[in-house]
């Protein structure tokens, strides 16, 4: 079973705790667990009817499935180490789940078990403006915590596109990216410190309210990106800036992406770092202007978006420096948003390329191989090549300046044979990624969906260690088994 | 005994690996150890002379000192391997060493064994302005890697105090600070990817050359910071940025610490995030003139020094707002470096604080508590009351917009009495430290000198996390024993 049709996990009940029970109710073991959860959460946060066991079977990733034994939705970091406890002792694989937006099967239960939606823990606890930061629990979204900073005048920097679903715990869990990854980094960049609650059930706090803290290995980072394989976190802290004055956007035409990704370069060459440099292939330019109409020009082989922010006196002139540095690269059209509401336009063009994508069959699959920036062309070239000889229809839009690419396949939902031929099409595509010395995931994490790729990325020497560290954390191997560290 | 009063370590000699060898050369265990390694890396490559083993029992840390049995000086990362192979087969200890600038006592050999000095690793291997990052061995030193960067207008931006003597593999291995830390962060901010070599000898590649790589769990960063307990650091790429156009200076005097305090409240609550904001006490800015007749101000209560970097036409701009900031929060008087030379004048009135110090005793005990930026003035006052109870004299500068404070204790080297005073001081000001939400380092590293108070900051199921950790790395326990993770 290869991991693109892996359309459902091993049948659940297969590591049902009751079976192993010595003192527990009798009869169904998948009852016995949902009292012993009832026990601990109390039994209105508890689901085992089927429509819950099959929402949570999912995450946004197309063609993974598993069905869990149990939803829990704990309301306190004490319920969730008492949850972890009990489940280290029977040997029960749980899974930590936030909004489950990503896209590389991270929470799909893939040994059955318990699917831990953290849900509930949705308080945002601080914004302090003097210490330029902010605390929230796990489940806050993205876009609430962002909203919440905005208001007092303050800047979280990481947006990645599920913002308005995805939860600030899960970004930390899969080290979410976004469009401003360019001059703010990502979500790790922007981690202070993290409450989190250990499988053995110890709850640690790691780093803290300070930039400059060495004290002890930086667990900070390493839970950070571990996909709730490690530990379940429950609480962040995070970075905030004070909000720019200003934000700008402009767009360029280009008749090909080779030309587009020259600008690129040139503009990196220039000296401007700037917030967003967003490209759309030619494909994902008539998509979007279908489903959007926003006015975007057909007939150019290349659409780049870029936008800066910062003070209202350098917004301007370096949004128009990018422009000049676009046309001396062969842009066809060069335009700067004259207000904030064509630059929102032109910014919700970038963010519905997936939606638009979507249209076009009702299967979509959104990749993320990433390359050094000045073989972004050249990537492309080589994906277009591969979907060609695949007979697939991949579109790619992605980060241009970070070289994280979205090469997106659209098929019908039935034609199981297409997606085998995705599947290999794809796998061709990370090998090409990594012999560009790029990598087969930039922002959207490994989960089950990379993991059989892992190892040609990173090697098996460094394969080994990430198993030796789980262990580490995780003696009994319950938490979210099957994905990175297994 | 204390670890401030720790004079020298285990004798050398009680772990030496000869006492268990099968199959080496007969007569004393330090000569076949010596002999061992020379037919790795090259008798010339081999010192065990008294001469050697003194300089390297220490670092730059006062009261720390344990001999090795031999200092060995690979060429290459191969040799690297083969050393750590052995090691772990024999159970010898082996320190990793760049310039042994610490101030944590993180490269002192407390086990004997073997220093591995990595001064032969000093290649800039590769500058790519177009991919905004450089690639060098572990040895390079910071101020190298960043003249080079210059040359191609670039900035490396991490700036610690010992940047003319220290590595970038030892600024990686604990995660440098500096004085630009508040706008661009610390070390780990900066690296991309590492080459490092696991104690058992395998050579992993952690990262690469992307920002957006989320492919494993984020070893780049656990070994930032890991000092040297993890695995050997041989090769590190770091992220340049296009150098800024200018960079500019101003200082500001306030008749007290809690007013210079204030102020550094004030300009960030005015969205400031400037490059710099470093302070100096009454005594530090005594010191300094006396040291270096900069024509800085005595009769004020602190300094504060801020800077920052950027396009031209913002620079003067942010530094003549925060000259405003800082006269209405109080200041007694401010002034602009009207060009780069009273600029680089003012910076290295902070940079030689702490040779100023020095002179004022032989033994200078240069401490890193770190704190919310808000408790600085709160903390200094702590600093000085603790420090007149002891009866010490201890002045304290610092990152102001870190809320990182480097109190710094000047003794005669002979005080036996006064060094246990002292680190009684210490101690009660880590103590302090944390109660603030502060930490007992912001950058300096535990080392052996911080680690009593590791758990007080922690936790002990963290600290015991650690140690599993470093298991899973380093199962034999031979890298730099007695430090992180023991």
């Amino acid at each position: 079973m290869t991991a693109w049709t892996r359309r459902a996990g091993r049948r659940a009940g297969t590591r049902a705790p009751g079976g192993t029970r010595a003192d527990g109710p009798a009869g169904d073991p998948a009852d016995a667990l949902a009292e012993d959860l009832a026990a601990v959460v109390g039994r209105e946060h508890v689901r085992v009817d089927d429509g819950a066991l099959a929402a949570y079977a999912r995450d946004a990733t197309p063609l993974f499935s598993a069905r869990p034994q149990a939803v829990v939705l704990p309301g306190s970091t004490e319920e969730v180490a008492a949850i972890l406890r009990y489940a280290t002792e029977r040997g029960v694989p749980v899974v930590p789940r936030g909004a489950g937006s990503n896209l590389c099967a991270a929470t799909v239960p893939l040994s059955g078990g318990v699917v831990m939606a953290l849900t509930r823990f949705d308080r945002i606890l601080e914004i302090s403006p003097g210490e330029l930061l902010a605390r929230v629990q796990t489940g806050v979204t993205t876009a609430a915590l962002a909203d919440a900073a905005a208001a007092r005048g303050l800047l979280y920097a990481p947006d990645p596109g599920s913002r308005t679903v995805s939860t600030v715990g899960g970004n930390v869990a899969t080290c979410a990216g976004g469009l401003r990854g360019l001059k703010y980094g990502v979500t790790r960049n922007h981690v202070l410190g993290l409450e989190a609650v250990l499988p053995t059930g110890e709850v640690i706090r790691t780093g803290g309210r300070l930039w400059k803290d060495v004290a002890g290995y930086d667990l900070t980072r390493l839970l950070t990106g571990s996909e709730g394989t490690l530990a379940v976190i429950t609480e962040v802290t995070v970075a905030l800036l004070p909000a720019p004055e200003e934000t700008g956007t402009g767009v360029a035409y280009f008749g090909s992406l080779a030309d587009a990704s020259r600008a690129v370069a040139a503009v990196i060459a220039d000296g401007i770092v700037p917030a967003t440099l967003e490209f759309l292939d030619r494909k994902c330019v008539s998509a979007v202007e279908e489903f959007a109409g926003l006015g975007l020009r057909q007939d150019a082989g290349a659409l780049l978006l870029f936008g800066d922010d910062g003070p209202a006196r350098t917004v301007a002139g370096t949004l128009a420096r990018i422009g000049e540095v676009c046309t001396g690269s062969g842009a066809l059209e060069v335009t700067l948003a004259e207000d904030i509401a064509r630059s929102d336009a032109l910014l919700a063009a970038r963010r519905c390329a997936l939606p638009a994508l979507s249209r076009l069959g009702s299967l979509t699959i959104l990749e993320d191989a990433t390359v050094p920036r000045h073989r972004l062309a050249e990537m492309v070239d080589r994906i277009d090549e591969i979907a060609d000889r695949h007979g697939l229809r991949i579109a790619t839009f992605g980060h241009a300046g970070d070289g994280n690419l979205h090469p997106t396949c659209v098929l019908d939902p039935d034609d199981t044979e297409g997606a085998d031929r995705a599947h290999t099409a794809f796998g061709e595509i990370f090998a090409a990624a990594i012999a560009m010395d790029g990598t087969i995931t930039g922002e959207h994490g490994v989960g089950a969906a990379k993991l059989p790729y892992l190892a040609d990325r990173i090697g098996t020497d460094q394969v080994d260690l990430l198993r030796r560290i789980k262990l580490a954390f995780d003696p009994a191997g319950i938490l979210n088994p099957g994905k990175l560290g297994s």
